[in-house]
């Protein structure tokens, strides 16, 4: 089993030492006739982290798939007899958070209780489980010279995450990255600063009992806004940066980012109610899909339904939503059939709830839904309720989005759902992966050529 | 047929239209006292041009298989009955060249004479008869409750590239782009001005022939720096962008977009001759991938000989590399084996000379060679020449570049070698492709999701 060489994993890259030292990672003295830097060689920096997770991720890519299996497992173990301490770390955040007035929402994301610790551990044995996808072969043929041509799936070598408060997801990339061979620099939310820091130190305490570089899970948490700046701007350093969060996160990040970026998550999820709409199906969809957790990205944030039907439709489901707490924002239409409307205004249709809040329009044919969905919609998830299947087609066909259902709730957007065990994220641009990210989605490829002195004519 | 609505093509969509208006798309005057903006409607902006592209999009993703076939064999055939006009444009643009100190690496990119025309329109034909990858069910399952999903490949939307001053690079992007059902935004080098303009006319022209919405083809050459800057900052419009060109162009691109990018092309390519590598297998392979072309990213820019091999194989390579008038920027034992090396720096290891100099290094070890190459290397590719299995499958296994050879010349890294037809460019990132990048890479995908009125429980 590879091991760390001696001395050396906490070393960062000499020459990435040497510019950055000169660049000032020591303090400044002002003497009153001059000014010294006096550079402190020890100053460890966000950077220095970035180097340890490239050059750890070199024997992480080599590790077999035995290796990372229990790699994963002691993590797991690790987390089980860490929980008390997680559970009391956990709780330190809560409390500041409560302090500092931070939303219901928000709060059930940061939780951690013993449940959920043990659901965390067994998400990483899930992991473990998988089908290790380093090392297949895509694909490959014999060129009409002879050279034989091979597409293989190789690691990325470092993952990148920036996230917000949830600690859950700490593990969760940590071990999927792991899974694929990939080292893994996480930035989490610094409302979730203590349960982060534990949940770090007892992975990289059970990476390094049994002989794996823990310097493969680092986390620039403690260097605040400048960590999540070294990670956008880690070029060299880092392969693929995921964020995952509010779209002003994932704004901040695919703009100030200069590495590679996998879009993911904001959600504004429509779900349009068809002329032929079946009424439980509407009700039901619809309150699943807004009720069952309202904090997640896939839960619905509008709902469009086809005039014709909507004298029908309209009171059903909205009375359904309003006896499960939801308040829903309608326009003049909604409010003449319903009571209790919050009058919608243009910004309700770009927005992301995650509440007990719901958008809802009556719209005149499934052309303006389309055109509603084409000018409001994040490209996550959208539903139609339809019992005519040529428009379940055609919405299938025209809605670009990563996930398009007729007839399903949009919760089912989940990479556990769709099979994968615990998910990166769900990816909502175009560029290398879309919807749900399992541990193949954090890998890359390359292709082997092997020849027997071939030149080119 | 699909047609573009009558009198819209030319419109931009209505809110863009408006807010891109109301930040001063029109004039600005100044009387002296007070200044007055006015707004002149009919200002076409590019980003008007990369709306009206997004708008074609969606007409061009629905096209089927025959009906892109029929629009690029319209294209190939206009190409060839524009052939004269294209050649005596581009004269225009090479006189400017020469006029302006254009080097002969770069002159040579930029000509097109009547055998370069006859060649892009064979290399449209040669996209038409890809298989359309629209379409592709990618795999699927049934959900455990039924619900069936499904993956399948559709277009990104809107390809935008940003390349340099060689023309053969507008027909080759918007023919793979269409192939893959893409409408294309092209920003081509200001040397090619004259080529671009009659080329894009034609293809445009062309496709207005057989009833395709001429608007998927637009180019933003005409807006200088702002159009570049549009495609780069085009978040909503722009689905993924290409840059192909230097390393500086790239290095622009990567660092000032906020649209997904797919880099491409730098190459500081590498051969190793190792110990045991065969004499001739050396000599051949070496010249071929420096003389062949030198100009292009696949060509070899560094050697690197382990020592015990260097008395045998540093004087053979080197001087059949000097027979085809190459300049050997040599370390000091090479210089020490061989005539008229010119002393290796620090900046030589670190570049692509795209002509005919080469860069020569002796190493103790295949270890040394590798860390050469990490510390290098682009990420383009690389061989080795050598007997040694062990060595070939450990250097194969360990450098990660796009690809990585065995004993065959490095110029074999090309879409059409690779037998996919005209390449796009070769992807030196990890994310979404790697390596030569054809008609399949310009693609995305999307999940779809057919139920029964299923919810989460």
């Amino acid at each position: 089993m590879p091991r760390s060489e001696p001395g050396s994993s906490r070393r960062p890259l000499a020459d990435h030492s040497r510019s950055h030292a000169s660049r000032g990672a020591g303090r400044r003295y002002t003497d009153g006739m001059s000014t010294t830097t006096v550079v402190d060689p020890a100053a460890e920096t966000a950077q220095h982290r970035l180097a340890r997770a490239k050059e750890a991720s070199r024997s992480i890519a080599r590790l077999n798939s035995g290796e990372k299996e229990r790699a994963l497992e002691a993590i797991a173990g690790a987390i089980e007899s860490n929980a008390a301490d997680i559970v009391a770390a956990n709780r330190v955040d809560i409390a500041r958070g409560r302090e500092a007035g931070i939303g219901d929402a928000l709060i059930d994301r940061l939780r951690l209780d013993d449940k959920r610790v043990a659901a965390l551990a067994s998400a990483v044995r899930d992991v473990a489980a998988l089908p290790d996808p380093i090392g297949q072969v895509l694909g490959g043929h014999r060129m009409p010279n002879g050279v034989a041509l091979e597409q293989v799936r190789v690691p990325f070598g470092v993952v990148g995450a920036i996230y917000e408060a949830r600690p859950n997801v700490t593990v969760d990339i940590a071990a999927l990255a792991l899974r694929a061979g990939n080292a893994v620099v996480l930035r989490g939310g610094s409302a979730a600063r203590e349960s982060n820091t534990i949940l770090v130190e007892v992975m990289r305490g059970a990476l390094g009992g049994v002989g794996v570089d823990p310097e493969a899970i680092q986390t620039v948490d403690d260097f605040g806004r400048e960590g999540a700046r070294a990670l956008m701007q880690g070029r060299g350093f880092i392969d693929v940066l995921v964020p995952r969060g509010s779209a002003a996160l994932i704004e901040t990040v695919v703009t100030e980012s200069t590495v590679p970026v996998i879009e993911t998550g904001a959600g504004v999820v429509h779900i349009v109610l068809d002329e032929s709409a079946p009424v439980e199906w509407a009700r039901d969809i619809v309150v699943n899909a807004k009720v069952q957790r309202p904090s997640v990205c896939n839960a619905v944030e509008t709902v469009l339904v086809l005039r014709q039907a909507a004298p029908l439709l309209v009171p059903v489901v909205a009375n359904a939503l309003q006896s499960e707490g939801v308040a829903i924002h309608g326009d003049d239409v909604v409010a003449g059939l319903v009571s209790n409307v919050i009058p919608a205004t243009d910004e309700d249709w770009a927005t992301e709830h995650l509440s007990l809040d719901i958008s809802m329009k009556v719209v005149d044919t499934l052309d303006d839904a389309l055109a509603h969905i084409r000018r409001y919609s994040t490209g996550h998830t959208e539903s139609i309720i339809t019992n005519d299947s040529r428009n379940a087609e055609r919405f299938l066909a025209e809605v670009d989005s990563a996930v398009v259902m007729a007839n399903a709730s949009t919760r089912f957007t989940d990479g556990a759902e769709f099979g994968f065990g615990a998910e990166v994220g769900i990816s909502t641009q175009k560029l290398h992966t879309r919807g749900p990210m399992g541990v193949s989605e954090l890998t890359s490829t390359k292709w082997l050529a092997r020849g027997a002195g071939q030149t080119r004519g």
